[in-house]
């Protein structure tokens, strides 16, 4: 405690003391970058002061339809401009901003405008008829519906709403930023996508965004002017914070509302992106892509990938094709990423299967948290052996305020002084700890548990394999047995016996799925495969 | 203000609310970066984890010798390991850093050492004497000496204290760290060079120089890694927060004891140096060094330099040379650089003298600031003309806390919101600011105002000069006129008229130099022309 003897006149005021927050970053890029360009959406060219200019007016035009500080601002949207710019300013304004999944169904996203209090709505126009019938659903406080159309993308104004150019319309680029006052102040509010009941509305503070910016700017090697491309969903963890922290560079945020390898392989080509995050199952698709979708680049691309462990055939493949790939790992609750796999040079000459294996290890904490834990029952910390499990447990500045109108879940998950996660990872005699399934994921046969992570990552491995994910089948001797369900590379035929065997001869016998289905997998927004969908799939097999 | 209807269990707690301080980066690079090499000095070469287990004995033997929370340790020490290693051991122990001035004098050194109240004073076998004599003025309350004998420099041990290796045993590489619980509580205490007067003791906070370090990541253009040669003193400023910066990059902080131009080249050339500070003098030197003295290399090394505007002809001369220089702006009270000279490459293909001119601009402030702005007499922003004259004001995260024990000083410094800073310059259009001059350097000719720095920036570029200074002589017509002191090139000889007809074809006539002196200037520890000095010979003259 470095409290001096006399600490007479040395309290914080104005001129030492200013809230963290993200928003500082596009103030200041407006003054210092006014004509670098700083947002890319198709035709769509936006210098720092014009995106500057753009927050401003969206901040003056919801104060002017009643948008007070602290009140809810939702967004449906893809990764458009309008996303970005929403990002700034609906925050410019004093007001919360809550992205929801676009994918979601009327009745989930009934509950979380009605849930959130949303007092307005940004939809695009492609997801205006469920958004019409979400607000529907709602009796009373019913958010105004603010439409967002792209004719670009085939989906004009229905002409049955305000628009958003009406909107920036009734704000002035001149528009005076409602900056916090204290950092604790609530940002973001979003909505974890639960598989079991209703979803809980995760708050983010100044401060934290403030943060995962500057710390994802050394785990990331950022310098001044990176070009980035947008592929996380803004609507999953504000697209883990990139757009918040893109002005701090003066670097460039280009837009990807329909995501394919074409596209992605396009903006690599054409608008010389230098960083983008995604799933493994966006990896993937770059690397299994058809040669008439490829591009050729001289750069090499710094990829970040999270949402699930990449297997080492993936990462494997995009080294080979000019990415530079660091796994990450986070939730919703931190803000995004808030471990990374930062790479030992002693690991250079490592064979190449050990270099994916650690690649595909979640690491350590990131330079904005501290050290991540990895905890028994008990809340002690597992032995550093690589074996023991436990729960991943998180703390440092990039954890969420809480939940939503939800002290119960919020102090259930700050039990013990930390965030709990959920997940279950061994630590390595180094600190890197390294998943080995969402506590729920795990298959238990015969008393011994089965990592579904380690089984799939072993076939993925296998030449005709694309994507593929094992989950726990009931069986009457075992308890459950490992089942896979797998999707096939393009003019691959599926061998159950072939791929059985691959497996048994790399993996202990009671890790060998007894089934083996060939199907598309179910998936969520963000890349994630439905598990819970498998599972019921199998019960029934 | 972004607080939500229902706050209720959104508050700050263990899980996601830590106080930020740069001990932090340390303890992560033991843990993440454990073998890589963090600090070399000559023949010391410490890993991160012995960086990190020397300051823990340090704090433990601090404790051991009775140090407690809130108390002051100073240090008398040039750039060495000891001095990086206090840097993180003394607040480890939740300890106040006070280092002080090597070249002060024994009365000032004991009036430091008496106003901060310091329990133990580290001192470099080179100062002890002096250091014995400060403390020998001290009644009561005089600190323990404990002496850091450097016999490779040809200072050995006296015998007559305790020493650091004695301190260090009673430590252990274990002692867990006090971190602070409020980022508010204060890191270091700097005493400021004041011409006249006492010294005022400047206090900074954690919070303060952890976003010191995350600003300059990003200013610097740093990714993971740099080698990092201390040429800053580390009691000046602490060395502009580099040492606390370095091990959030697992960078390497070379020591550098004795600083010419021939050591670091060959710390560049040797130990692949890629980044550090100097004031122009020292950059000067570098470009003015003879051939024997230089050294081969093949990377391009990032300078920051400060403490005086660069001449256009020093920033020339070190860009041809494989270095590039970006000038930052600050004061000890802001914690060393707070502005940066951020290039436009829309000034790519300026004449190379526009772009010296450019560089020679403070410029903007550094991501971690809130706008820097120029006041006139009624704190009104200036127009950004370029030419309306007003003074510097400060606002941020990186400001002092204030002045120790002189709450009074602290006041005024902070009248009206900003931190005063003492300097005026102009603002351009862009938002660049541009000293003109420190408010007691500027002089006045009948009653025009005269910048020295212009007029030194014009002799700067005369082939025979190698550093100079222009001061005010007492006129009985004109009231002042600029009278210059300069020190020659090697070689070179002194001609007072063809540098006074230098000047007055390039600048208006009243601002050409009266009279032009051929001496060595006075300088400070950091590189900085001691004006008063000179002021009072010009009065003789």
């Amino acid at each position: 405690m470095g409290w001096m003897q006399d600490e007479t006149g040395l309290e914080s005021r104005a001129a030492n003391h200013v809230a963290l927050t993200p928003l500082s970053h596009l103030a200041r890029a407006a003054q210092v970058f006014p004509r670098r360009e700083a947002l890319v959406d198709r035709d769509i060219r936006l210098s720092y002061a014009d995106y500057h200019a753009a927050a401003s007016r969206l901040a003056g035009g919801l104060v002017a339809e009643g948008v007070a500080s602290g009140d809810v601002v939702a967004t449906i949207l893809p990764n458009v401009a309008a996303q970005a710019i929403a990002h700034f300013g609906v925050p410019a304004c004093g007001a919360v901003l809550n992205t929801i999944n676009t994918r979601l169904d009327a009745d989930t996203v009934s509950y979380i405008l009605s849930h959130g209090g949303a007092r307005i709505v940004l939809v695009d126009s492609q997801f205006l008829q469920m958004c019409e019938d979400a607000v529907g659903r709602i009796d009373d406080k019913a958010p105004m519906i603010v439409e967002v159309p792209d004719p670009a993308a085939g989906f004009p104004a229905s002409g049955r709403h305000p628009t958003w150019d009406d909107l920036l319309a009734k704000g002035s680029p001149d528009f005076q930023w409602v900056m916090p006052q204290d950092e604790w102040e609530s940002l973001a509010l979003n909505y974890t996508s639960g598989t079991t009941g209703r979803p809980k509305g995760v708050v983010y503070h100044h401060r934290g965004a403030y943060l995962m910016t500057m710390g994802t700017v050394i785990s990331w090697r950022m310098v001044l002017y990176p070009r980035h491309l947008t592929i996380v969903p803004l609507f999953h963890c504000n697209g883990w914070n990139h757009t918040w922290m893109m002005p701090v560079l003066g670097g460039c945020t280009i837009c990807c509302r329909d995501i394919s390898a074409a596209a992605i392989y396009n903006a690599i080509a054409d608008e010389r992106v230098t960083h983008f995050g995604g799933a493994p199952i966006v990896l993937n698709s770059l690397v299994n892509a058809p040669d008439e979708e490829r591009r050729e680049f001289d750069h090499t691309v710094e990829v970040f990938t999270a949402g699930a462990p990449p297997a080492p055939a993936t990462l494997a493949g995009m080294e080979k094709i000019g990415f530079n790939v660091t796994h990450v790992y986070g939730l919703t609750e931190t803000y995004g990423h808030v471990t990374e796999c930062l790479w030992d040079s002693a690991w250079d000459d490592a064979p190449s299967d050990e270099i994916a294996a650690r690649k595909a290890r979640q690491g350590v904490a990131m330079p904005m948290m501290e050290p991540i834990a990895v905890l028994d029952d008990q809340d002690s910390q597992v032995p550093l052996d690589g074996k023991t499990q436990g729960e991943i447990a998180i703390r440092g500045n990039c954890v969420m305020k809480g939940y939503y109108r939800d002290p119960d879940a919020t102090a259930e998950a700050f039990a013990g002084g930390w965030f709990h996660s959920g997940d279950i990872a061994v630590q390595h005699p180094d600190g890197y700890i390294q998943i080995a399934d969402r506590a729920k994921d795990i298959i238990i046969s015969g008393g011994e548990n089965i990592s579904s992570v380690e089984v799939e990552g072993c076939l993925m491995g296998h030449p005709a394999v694309s994507l593929c994910a094992v989950v726990a089948k009931p069986d009457d001797k075992w308890g459950e047995v490992p089942c896979a369900f797998v999707e096939l590379k393009k003019g691959a035929t599926g061998d159950e016996a072939d791929l059985i065997g691959y497996v048994r001869e790399r993996l202990a016998g009671f890790k060998t799925p007894k089934k083996v289905v060939f199907q598309e997998l179910p998936k969520t927004s963000t890349g994630k495969i439905q598990k819970y969908e498998l599972r019921d799939v199998a019960k029934t097999l």
